[in-house]
């Protein structure tokens, strides 16, 4: 008998979301799983790594088949502490999310669940990060079940291109009304920020961040045109950010 | 008489580091500079943005031509912050750093001395980079400063291709070992990550991660390459994530 893959789950939003316990419910029949996760909620850590205060792990449940624990770190340093610590190996697949929210356009730049995903390609892991058009801790993840078991069977049987992961944004409808799988580029949307800026009882200002996401364009073949038209997106990710068009043109400067 | 550009500078060390006080004086000739940059040690951030708490500004320096002021988020929030609050405009360009420690090679991803760069670049301003090859708190700026100057004029004179940042990484060594300016590509390095595990007083376990560079290659045309081989690498730099060569051979899967 085979053994069945080694899966790593993690997040940024907490082990108690809803969109990771959702996750793991759809991946334990497919394999063995370690699920690693931040003790709290981590959005918008991006890439972020704890080399100035020590890292905790706290084990959550064990059973065969099952391993599950908390981390005071970010997602990166949950994948880290995974591998080294946990698991004492590179797992066979990573899995990251449900995320709370779009992680198309230019929310990956700033997403801990693709940080993860960002991490475990790194180290040659296949991974993947799924994320649900939907903020809300009270979403509904059932929809999105059958496209997350198909797009991680797909990885599991038949791996991903070295280098490549994927980030994966579901729209938030009922599953009759999902359209299918688009494989698609990331869109070039930005946020554009603003300060509700207020003072404090003692007279000191303070700014809480808000923001509205800036369309830039509306290509049919990108992340957020696909989320919004109802199909899920698949844009293939990674990690090298040279931007090889310009090398030319800047050797001419220097 | 021309206006003088308006610069903004920032960092991830804080503005009380070494780095960016050289930073700082070798710009302050070429414009009106105002210095918004974390007010502690902000490495390891990546592009995390604080959401969960309030921001506050701080005004150290007002005078004609300078305004410097600390923030107690990460190098993300401080150039938002800037952007919205202390300048009430896009400035005319954004440097970060001096870093202390390298940037080269996959370094970039968990940067917040780059993240500030991309941040400056999403919201359309000429921005640039600058790292030393030196972690340590007594690095000798002074040969960057040379380098420095050269990249900050240019860009100020001549702009950058739209979309389009720079990852500038100098090399430690005195001024008459640095062999030139280096345009090239992000190195395929990755870190090592250890972790040294300890016990408390309590006996309970902790960890504080350690880690190694793991060289993926030796090409000449790399970050990395070029400042161990004493030359300024300038790479590129865009946001976009995409594979673009994965999606066919995706669009076949799903």
């Amino acid at each position: 008998m085979v053994e069945k893959p080694l899966i790593l789950i993690t997040n940024d939003d907490g082990v108690k979301a809803p969109g990771i316990r959702a996750l793991i419910s759809y991946l334990r029949p497919l394999g063995r799983v370690v699920v690693v996760a931040p003790d709290r909620p981590q959005s918008g850590t991006a890439h972020a790594v704890t080399i100035a205060h020590p890292l905790r792990l706290e084990l959550i449940t064990k059973e065969p088949g099952y391993e599950e624990y908390s981390c005071n770190g970010t997602p990166a340093d949950c994948v880290k502490l995974a591998f080294k610590i946990v698991m004492r190996r590179r797992p066979d697949f990573l899995f990251s999310g449900i995320n709370h929210g779009t992680n198309a356009s230019i929310n990956i730049v700033y997403s801990g669940t693709m940080a993860a995903v960002l991490e475990g390609a790194l180290a040659g892991v296949p991974s993947v990060g799924f994320s649900l058009d939907n903020y809300s801790q009270r979403a509904d993840f059932g929809p999105a079940g059958k496209f997350v078991k198909t797009i991680a069977t797909s990885v599991i049987t038949g791996g991903l291109p070295e280098g490549i992961c994927l980030n994966v944004n579901i729209p938030d409808v009922p599953e009759d009304q999902i359209k299918g799988i688009m494989v698609c580029r990331q869109a070039h949307g930005t946020w554009q920020e603003d300060f509700d800026e207020r003072e404090d009882p003692h007279g000191r200002p303070y700014y809480w961040m808000t923001g509205v996401y800036a369309r830039i364009g509306d290509d049919r073949d990108t992340d957020q045109w696909a989320v919004e038209n109802n199909f899920v997106a698949v844009v293939p990710v990674q990690f090298d950010l040279t931007a090889y068009q310009a090398i030319e043109t800047l050797r001419n400067r220097f």
